[in-house]
């Protein structure tokens, strides 16, 4: 693993930008591994990501704070510089079904999610076997209406702790309230079992089967107040028949969903998500 | 292009269903090319699909009517049985976009569509090079708010004259009456350009651009009075970006939307299709 | 899980087979829950499938062989029936890439898979703790040209003792002798991670990226003593571009390859798997 | 349609290529409005795709030339700016079998293809109706063993007369010598009916039925003198299952074939592709 920074810009669009970051770069010793950028002409909105290896780079990060804030302010730039040495920290929101969450405690093992992952919560104990012998720490907090204050409470007190820069809901069934999602402030992803916005809210496997469709979907995306209604990061489908039923839907299922939450968290963690309005630009 | 039946049933699931069929078709000496069924075990009903070649074959067209009937009658089958002889005959409407029409035109001369084109109907004048060149009557009739009910009527007298079977909604963004659609009482396919039920209405590209989605569809479904809310006969999807535009995705989605139509139309036309409830058995 | 019965059946093609087979069932009160036939018409093959209930069911194992034995003279069928209470029995063999057999063992831990894991052969130590963590017995056993013979036998007699019915190949890097096939005489299922016949032998992802391919396969198959040449299962594949370097075809292709594996062993625990000459008929 | 420039760069990678190229525009008033690059770190190679807004520039195709000339050296750039403007001529090759050159018309027609069609040659008069429909010169040249080298020559005559840029094989049938692609010296861009390396040369479907795949596919390739071995542009695939016959791969093939040669042709038309080895960059 390289030892590596990765810039994010979202500004309006004007001419020069790429020249001037570029020109910056270069005058620092940058050895530029990876650029990428976008263009949405009908916002008049100019996105860049670029990353490029520390080794040879002349700027401390306190020191590029400084010198790159004068260029940020002149084009008007949202930027954010994310160091590689500073990996993410996770914590993993899970209910009865163990299959997203398995998935990524094995692709964080095998090194293909490159964060931490400090611990689980559930309202069940079911994932307790499977984070005892990830070595990861497991709360079973149960959260209900009537302790729902209480009990978001708890969790939001064990993210601060942690200093947890990201919550992923892997098949979590409860929602999260308002209050939760504004004060815990960092970024959430969920992944929603249906081709969203169709099937949206409870049971989507249920809502597909009735409807008949021939193709059913993954979709994950961050979790805002509004239900199912968030900046999607990632989708995907598979055929399906007349000769599925719904216990078959939703094992087939399974496996897109594992492999959209996974995609969309591994592209989160390595900064290729910018968000803006309520859609996203995935740089992957 | 062998001579063939092919005979579907929809009814109650008991035991016996396939045993008796079968016997019934070995007794009278059909060389069975291919047999297809299925159960709904929710709804305790079974389909089945057998397709015989007509060249051994003991009965005639009203020779089977007379002794099929009594064990139609014994197990409540809703049946029907289709002669390859008689090719179904077809009508195409469309509007100005002429990817979907100038597609089934391609498919017909090239004999993948085993069917009649009697004739074309449009609001715009645009696709008559193409019905042209192909040989296939046009007609182009303006429909709008107030010469409504008399342009349908235009149109069903020249779908009656004809034969009409099939009524192919080819890319056609006039809504058809529920008047019309009973008083036609034929089958009506439609493409829509999504992945329904997701952006039903108007614009479906547009309402998916703004979603952010990163996968767009296509769908062909029966009509019926419920707009875009018919059987689901086949989808289709594909993979889109942020890089798309709204103009990419429509451009896109044309591929999509062609080929999801055709297979429809060749399922239907090839009575690989039943429908119950709302939904379709399709034995492809 | 149903206590069922599956019959497969694989002879020549002539009239009167299936009202024959269901006529059979019939008599002996078979509520049958499945049934899928195929003709290959030009080597004049008839296939079928067809599953059923056993609570009503009138014979005995003894007795169905009794009875049927004169049909299947009678018409030269090849056949097998199979009781879902005689679940089969697996040994999955590895080396050092996980991914495989953690996903494999996921599934039968979730109830995906209806088969007992009965023991983890490994020329590497890693998977020890995964075995451990499901409680299956791990043999780590080298194989080297010097030992091969002795380590294959002391293999055999693992899986003699274990009466396995199937060896899954998850990732295993050694090529089993022919001898070995011939000895163990039961079904192998190996996961080959390109699209064979592309890529044909070591290092596919490597050969891929040389020729410079947009989209990369895995192959599931029988083994036979030709390698990567027995009948194909399943097939899959994935897109990838000219930003994909041979450890990202690698890192994508595995999630490919689980997914392949874990269909094709899927399909062959419920016996929807049919071999004739080197094909398959998957009755899906 | 904007009146635009591209310019398409590969070099040897190292640090300030993008600040230079990016300041040059810059100063002379380029509107970027897209720009993607690449780096091929094993190889230590550079791409870059830039494409602007012709209204501002301040520079003609000449003094782009001899400005931009000193950059190209310092950095040892192969290079080559397209202008919009200048709309490439196309040559569509075809033998038998229409679906591929009626795709390409009609999407030339609905204005999806941004080029010029001049001619069609084939060694068979079928597609003569299709050409004329479209307004488009048709030429039918018999080739065989004994007139190769005449027939051959008539062509490249046609060839160069017109100005051809770009030959397109959409499904001809005959093998181009190595003489004519040398000797015409632009690109030629064929189809090939499957997943490339596997099944080279002819009869590709009757090779993935009898090797029983379960997914076929399609290949679109710049031509070499090395049969089927050129740089692929693009591949896609389908899925297919035992109930396909060698006439059912072929039929459902055709859908696939027809799009992603239209795709390869309009990446090379907007000048998305870059090659390098055997290998391509598709800037998509």
């Amino acid at each position: 693993m390289k030892d590596t920074a990765t810039l994010l810009i979202n500004c309006p669009d004007r001419k020069g930008i790429v020249a001037t970051v570029a020109d910056f770069l270069y005058k620092h010793n940058a050895n530029i591994l990876h650029a990428d950028e976008h263009q949405d002409s009908g916002k008049n909105l100019f996105f860049l990501r670029t990353e490029w290896d520390m080794s040879d780079f002349a700027l401390s990060k306190k020191k590029f704070e400084i010198r790159f804030s004068p260029i940020a302010d002149k084009f008007q730039m949202k930027w954010k510089v994310f160091y590689s040495a500073d990996k993410p920290k996770i914590a993993i929101f899970v209910s009865q079904e163990e299959h997203c969450v398995s998935d990524l405690l094995y692709r964080h093992k095998s090194k293909e999610l490159y964060c931490g992952i400090s611990l689980i919560v559930s309202n069940h104990p079911n994932a307790k076997a499977l984070a005892d012998y990830h070595g990861v720490p497991f709360y079973e907090i149960k959260v209900n209406k009537v302790n729902l204050i209480d009990a978001e409470q708890r969790i939001l007190t064990l993210l601060k702790e942690n200093n947890i820069d990201l919550v992923v809901l892997a098949r979590y069934m409860r929602i999260l309230s308002g209050r939760f999602i504004q004060a815990f402030g960092n970024p959430i992803i969920n992944i929603h079992h249906s081709f969203l916005p169709a099937f949206v809210g409870a049971k989507p496997y249920h809502q597909a089967y009735e409807r008949g469709v021939k193709v059913i979907g993954a979709t994950a995306h961050y979790v805002t107040a509004d239900l199912d209604q968030g900046p999607i990061i990632e989708q995907d489908v598979l055929r399906v028949s007349h000769r599925d039923s719904v216990e078959d839907l939703a094992q087939k299922g399974k496996d897109m969903e594992k492999i959209v939450l996974s995609r969309a968290v591994k592209w989160h963690i390595e900064n290729r998500v910018l968000t803006y309005g309520n859609k996203t630009v995935v740089f992957d």
